[in-house]
């Protein structure tokens, strides 16, 4: 058995969870899947870390470079993340023969198919499951045991930030404020947290499961996105009063004409397995037209848990660069479905408006409605504040469109002050 | 590329969704994962079958032999079941050459290690995903994306019939024998349910779980059972009370010494995400050392998402084939860990007495508990019957041995009617 030559770049959380596991487990890779795997050599920026990891300083360099270059290292780690120096870092890698993995979301969001292109061009290959879901399997999944599947819909917490913020407000009346400030504190947020709580992140994650699901490219930028900073205290009160709660959902469907795919604050039935995926965790849900309804659930970031699937896929390309077969599953994106402006969604909607506490309000808006077509399932009239009333609908199933028409209608309407909210409904 | 041919010996319920997904995708199957997979041959015991599901006469046969015996044939799918005839078919078909798909639990679970070295002597893949858990990609992730992980523990609501029923009592009220006749009736139960209410399906789906869990192989006759039969109303009731959900748990942990495995009706909190998984769904939770805490869900059984799994192991083998890298990933048991006797088992327990309504019961009760080292957490004395009184014992944390030894004596005690249940309390 010869030994497997690693090379990682980037030292930070997930780096160093892959320095620990592999040395912790070394031996037991060779007995437990047949595989010796030695990481040979470790670039980081900061030589600091070197020193703090323990790692010999003859292994370690602060150029890429160098471990590009290096005819022994056999399989490349990029843990540099970003689409700058990462991007560059990997397509040489790739050029220079060696095989990828990597836990970068926004390269393989961004420019995968470039990246999975010059794999496959040098006859290498570039894996990737750590970019979503930390350490829940569910890129191995799509391409292998559900590969028989025509995946109809995928349904993702994909942001352990978010879904934290929003446990802590749905179940403890934390503000989002309030969450925000917990989350930095407990290190689930960054200190500019706009990835998580604008959507980004799991933007970039959506659009790798689509492409993988649908075999259609489907990058970042076709991604609308809406976060949770505007999500009211009020909102998640009434979703749980009708027995929804409210998730930051990616969201990818297969569709008339295409793929619809969007993230953004979702209302949920409370009794949907996704309802109970609660703190950090993450869930990945996946409709396909013979297995049905699968999940995935786990940790979706943290040191250990993408370390775990960083290592699962050198393990991977180990095994097929011993037995002579890389290469194996490149990129299957084989279709071209357009992604589909989200005007075209038709699903349910919650509306909180803000209006005047007198009477006529109720017609004035129900006869925008009616004029666009959407129809009302349900309202509550409640609170009566200081400056008036507010009054919450849910639509039946109807277009983004009309809504948005009708929305533009009634917030004109000089018995309304303001829309307060709109969250779409998804019945799942 | 050249077609890869298989024979499908089986034609009952999973065998016709394996025709239904591969006669439906296999053009899909071209473009999205680069093979050409075609059924080839057909067998079955009942000609019947083969008018019913259309196929070409001549490509059908009631002697397995002859599929195994045509050279054409590159992959051999077995859907027989049970351990007979199917274990002469599977190892048939490895010594001709013949890579073999099976979902056959019974086999894997009893004979694993017999067939996987045979595949392992000729140089051909075993695969069977759909063994466990319909088709949740379970093995897969095991042996994959998991593979960095020393797992822990398996955790797995592996039978949806028993699932349905216990999801029927708890929440409709149903008796046990109402829930069994309604899942008859709907198609989820056997005439004879003994395989599952017994706890043997479940007990060969940890059998195979562990051994690849663990690296070790564990056999069916290794597995402690206790099915659901003797379950009482009273029991759900009781759990429910106290914030508990009772379901048939396959167990597989990794001890001190060895492997604690077991099936058998168990108490878990009802905020674990385990406790959600109602009706015939089927989920495991898989627990690492480096990913922490996931759990795959879904359909664990019915024609689809079971040959969703047996045509996603097809799609992987005839990748191999195509690509020369046959035997990739071969039998993973490389140590040999003990089972560990079940009387070792430390945890706590829920027991229900029924008992004379009379002074000095709960002292004369306590005093049997504490002599043999066991303390209780909790008691609630509520019903009182014509007969008697009924009480409820949750221990602390204490070892089988000692629980039994305590219940043997208090049984016999004067004021002591009987034992009406023992259910052990898991704190995942």
């Amino acid at each position: 058995m010869r030994t497997v030559r690693v090379g990682l770049i980037g030292l930070g959380t997930v780096g160093s969870g892959v320095v620990e596991i592999l040395s912790r487990h070394r031996a037991d890779f060779v007995t437990r899947a047949g595989v010796d795997v030695e990481i040979t050599r470790f670039a980081d920026r900061s030589e600091e870390r070197f020193a703090a990891l323990g790692l010999p300083a003859d292994a370690c360099t602060t150029d890429a470079a160098d471990v590009i270059a290096d005819p022994d290292v056999d399989i490349v780690i990029e843990l540099i993340g970003g689409t700058g120096v990462a991007r560059g870092v990997v397509l040489d890698a790739l050029a220079a023969g060696k095989s990828v993995v990597t836990a970068n979301k926004a390269l393989m969001a961004s420019h995968g198919r470039e990246v999975m292109d010059a794999a496959d061009t040098h006859g290498v290959d570039i894996m990737f499951e750590a970019a979503v879901g930390g350490g829940i399997p569910i890129i191995g999944p799509l391409k292998h045991s559900l590969v028989s599947n025509e995946i109809t819909a995928v349904y993702g917490i994909v942001n352990g930030t978010t879904n934290y913020m929003l446990t802590r407000m749905a179940e403890n009346g934390l503000s989002y404020g309030a969450a925000l400030a917990e989350a930095q504190e407990r290190g689930f947020a960054e200190a500019d947290p706009t990835a998580d709580v604008d959507g980004l992140d799991a933007a970039a994650k959506i659009a790798i499961l689509s492409s993988i699901a649908f075999n259609s490219r489907v990058t970042f930028p076709q991604v609308p996105v809406e976060g949770i900073r505007s999500l009211a205290p009020e909102d998640i009160a009434y979703a749980f009063e009708m027995g929804y709660v409210i998730k930051l959902m990616a969201i990818a469907r297969r569709v008339e004409g295409g793929i619809d795919v969007r993230v953004h604050p979702t209302m949920i039935r409370e009794d949907h397995p996704l309802a109970s995926v609660s703190g950090v965790y993450n869930a990945i849900y996946v409709v396909g037209d013979s297995v049905g309804e699968t999940m995935f659930f786990g940790e979706g970031a943290g040191s250990l848990p993408a370390a775990s699937a960083v290592v699962g896929d050198v393990i991977e390309v180990a095994r097929h660069i011993q037995s002579g077969c890389l290469a194996l599953v490149g990129c299957t994106c084989h279709e071209e479905l357009a992604v589909r402006d989200v005007g075209e969604l038709v699903t349910e909607y919650y509306v909180r408006l803000l209006v005047a506490d007198e009477p006529g309000v109720l017609a004035a808006v129900a006869s925008v409605f009616g004029n666009h077509g959407v129809s009302i399932a349900s309202v509550i009239q409640k609170r009566t504040t200081d400056v008036g009333a507010e009054i919450v609908y849910v639509t039946h199933r109807a277009s983004e469109r009309s809504v948005r028409a009708a929305l533009d209608e009634i917030e004109a309407l000089e018995v309304v002050d303001s829309v307060g909210s709109i969250i779409r409904v998804e019945e799942l």
